[in-house]
């Protein structure tokens, strides 16, 4: 049986449904409804005991993987010709690093913002602050990984001239701090990142899939 | 040259020093102090520009490797007897989700009630409140993963017999948990594997090492 890519639009899932497309691999992707609940069905549950999305089941081993991390990882190695990580040790542990990074990132900037109000208890003022803060980390962050794309003639993380899977993680940040009213205009080695990943057609291809479904 | 860890004592550094001590590797250990501000000095941030520890100075490479899963990436696969990840793809990935799963969760529960006040503009009430649901949240973390390491006959997260790089992250949130205050008395799981880490020799010998230093 095929790997099965369990996601849902509008959610952390897309990147994981970005890198499954970049790595060419034949994945059977289903999308599922948060607002439906349907990521806490016991049939869900089974499979993905955390009961979030993305998750990639692979029914002939029994097993589940989660976490970007460790799905870009899996993804990279199943389909070692796309590039999504280097394949020498260092290369792979700077992807790693990058993975993580961003993935630390998500956990506590943009989470903390779109969470601010359940966070501190429903408290408005105190939910503003924590928002603020986090938007003013958002953006340290985004100007950091902007710095450091300076760095590479390539325009990519890694210096790869391929879109790897760290590249599609921070497009996504990027894409994330526009819903949150960063400013980014600013920031042009990052916006690059973003046009250039959003130019890949298998993931030009996937985002337009999600768009159509909602 | 040596490979070199920089870390801090009493810091998620720790965490990188008990999995570079389990590697078996000889790395050049040094310790910076925080406190006295040796990780904002011209010379730190040339080594890493993120100004924070730990990181894995590659001098030959020119390369510095930060963030703990893929500093424990480079261990494992640096030391591939040493049993930090195991060595075929889908036991890595496993491995993997692992160390994302503790990684975000040290950014979205444990550092989140460490920088309370910090995050909400230093607000008491509302630092409380923040606090109150991230402790909330940590235990919730650490019962999920007792009732994963229930599953395990061998008392470890990936079923071997030795302790793996994820097995070392999670026995040092539990120990973070106890810093604030977090209950884990009833989860017999956890807390027979953080004793099993910190019976491995070579992680004892690292952390009566930090205990001396203070
Ligand atoms: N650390 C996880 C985060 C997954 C996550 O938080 N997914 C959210 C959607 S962005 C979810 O499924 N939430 C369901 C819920 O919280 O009930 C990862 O890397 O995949
Ligand atoms: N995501 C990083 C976290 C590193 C981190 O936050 N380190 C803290 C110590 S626990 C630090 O160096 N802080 C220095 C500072 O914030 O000025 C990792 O995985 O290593």
């Amino acid at each position: 049986m095929k790997p099965i890519l369990w996601t849902s639009t509008r959610t952390s899932g897309t990147i994981v449904h970005q890198m499954a497309a970049a790595s060419g691999l034949d994945l059977d992707i289903r999308f599922i409804s948060l607002r439906k609940g349907e990521h806490r069905t016991p049939d869900y549950l089974a499979i993905n005991p955390k009961g979030e999305v993305a998750a990639i089941q692979l029914p002939d081993a029994g097993v589940t993987i989660t976490e970007i991390p460790a799905m870009a990882l899996w993804l990279a190695e199943a389909a070692p010709q796309s590039g999504l990580l280097p394949a020498d040790p260092i290369g792979r542990a700077k992807g790693m690093e990058w993975l993580a990074w961003c993935h630390f990132r998500l956990a506590n900037t943009f989470s903390l913002a779109f969470q601010a109000k359940r966070l501190v208890g429903g408290d408005e003022a105190a939910a503003a602050a924590l928002r603020a803060t986090a938007v003013t980390r958002a953006r340290e962050a985004l100007a950091f990984a902007d710095a450091q794309l300076a760095k590479q003639a390539s325009g990519t993380l890694l210096g790869t001239a391929r879109v790897s899977a760290p590249d599609i993680f921070l497009a996504a940040l990027l894409g994330f701090a526009g819903f949150l009213g960063v400013a980014t205009d600013d920031l042009p080695h990052l916006r690059a990142l973003g046009a250039k990943v959003a130019a890949v057609p298998a993931i030009a291809a996937a985002l337009a899939r999600e768009q159509e479904i909602g």
